[in-house]
């Protein structure tokens, strides 16, 4: 059924559109997955996302417990749209434990970007199971709670006398390097993962996606399926 | 006598900076330098210069032919201080030309960012020979000039709908990359080499460091040195 909708979807595409769907989703990495923890900076936050974007990253949580995290309108914009961004924004919550319930539920271990504490090299990153990569405020950086819940905290090895990298550009070389590890494993895809990652994407790419999947649903009903 | 007036300079600062002075310039990566082509926006220059800084670079070359380089007060200005910057910026010449034949002159090969043309991958950059890695305009890429000049040039792969990184994020990412690669090989510098950058770091370190180096030189005449 889902891929038949998929096939709908698809249909109201340009095929040069649709190969270019059909290519991202098969390149992008399940087993990489980003935090970002109340960033202030929209302009940080942006650029993270295109980041992380290119680099074929699908799924973002992002949690926002101090600051209400700004997705800027410009020319950026275009990148969130391709994420599987979850947001964690509850009132008298904390945001962190809840966000890393679910991060865990869905199977990612979770390392938080940090250069304060007993950190391991980024290069050191246990990439052989789903890792997600925490990156905390600019201000005020990765929070205590993060850090006690989290598996490990993880830096970026530094040689000036500058002591850190932006945020963006922290977030990227961090996510450039582990991707590039993980994509030389080869680890594929299963063709169910492919295929949702292909929804998503179509879905994303038609102004009113909800409006057709509605259409298709009544044009196709379960027993119109079967014949 | 260098190593002298590295001493005096030296005897000005604190143990812990001396320190510090003596890591980072024995840290420093000769081999890898950085040429920035008429980039015109001063957010997207200093982030530049401070991953460049981290990563360990020693020497920036700037062009301006369309556009004056700004480095824009505030907090980043730091990381600029601790590299050896030249700029080309004279007026109706052709900055890059001069500014290769002087790269080529120190002996390093030059490859240029640029995603249109045939470009080897981030990662099949020669590393054996010192290398210089271009960065273009953020509006109009690298020029024709420094395409028709260059060794060659490099891309990072990417993997999603959204075409380029930010110029500051290709930078961070092309120079961390390079830089842990050369790293890993263990080449170090020569004694010269070091001193030579010491030295450099200590002007730097010290806000009167013209006029105490001539103080230095009148109370040790080359006599006075051989007694």
């Amino acid at each position: 059924m889902k891929y038949s909708l998929a096939q709908y979807l698809a249909s109201f595409l340009t095929k040069r559109r649709r190969e270019l769907i059909d290519k991202v989703s098969s390149q992008r990495l399940l087993n990489l997955a980003l935090i970002l923890e109340d960033i202030h900076d929209p302009h940080n936050a942006n650029a993270v996302l295109r980041s992380a974007e290119v680099i074929g990253i699908h799924r973002v949580f992002i949690i926002e417990n101090r600051n209400r995290f700004a997705l800027s309108p410009g020319v950026n914009l275009g990148a969130a749209k391709w994420l599987l961004i979850e947001r964690f924004q509850e009132l008298s919550v904390d945001n962190t434990e809840l966000c890393f319930e679910r991060v865990r539920k869905l199977g990612y271990r979770i390392y938080c970007s940090s250069v304060h504490h007993k950190a391991l090299m980024l290069e050191d990153l246990p990439c052989d199971k789903p890792l997600a990569l925490l990156f905390g405020s600019e201000k005020w950086g990765v929070s205590p709670k993060a850090l006690s819940l989290c598996d490990g905290t993880f830096h970026i090895p530094m040689y000036g006398f500058t002591e850190s990298f932006n945020i963006s550009v922290s977030a990227a070389i961090s996510l450039y390097t582990i991707a590039r590890k993980m994509r030389e494993e080869k680890k594929e895809l299963s063709q169910e993962e492919k295929e949702e990652i292909r929804l998503f994407l179509l879905r994303r790419s038609l102004r009113r996606a909800e409006l057709l999947e509605k259409r298709f649903y009544e044009e196709h009903k379960p027993s119109s399926l079967e014949t």
